[in-house]
């Protein structure tokens, strides 16, 4: 089982990635991605969810037409792990952003 | 474009649907879908997703793990029309509920 980063570990983790942002009332990592339209933002999901599932990892997330919004935390954990920012990275080479 | 249905009609079609509820603060239903695993969970998206965007009519829906929650209206419209209750009932055939 992974331990929650520390606020360090996190903050130099976060610096790495683009558009992921802390979540201000738990201990999660959110993004908010936008793409052409459905067919486009589904077609990033689905790929995201084959390596969710090969990590046995899963995202948060939300969908309404071209925007997936995105929260990663590691329940067993209790927060931010380095299973959640080997998924952010992941998701953002998936997206091409 | 589809118009908004009257309060008679989305109580006559909600009533033929098992498991969906109207939305308290906007004209929208609801539905919560749990499934066995996360690949059940998703393969019951990619399946409603295709015939959403066939119908050209998408959902706003929300994912963690087994757990599906789908919230169904029409922007054009301003609230639920007769296509909402066509995709409630892709998804619950889809789902086998």
């Amino acid at each position: 089982m992974s331990a929650p980063l520390s606020d360090l570990e996190r903050a130099e983790s976060l610096a790495t990635l683009v558009g992921w942002d802390q979540v201000e009332d738990r201990d999660a990592i959110h993004k908010t991605y936008s793409f052409k339209d459905f067919s486009e933002a589904f077609g990033f999901m689905a790929r995201a969810a084959l390596e969710a599932e090969k990590a046995d990892h899963h995202p948060e997330w939300f969908n309404v037409y071209k925007t997936v919004a995105v929260t990663l935390s590691t329940h067993d954990a209790g927060g931010v792990t380095d299973k959640d920012i080997a998924l952010a990275r992941a998701m953002d080479a998936i997206a091409g952003a």
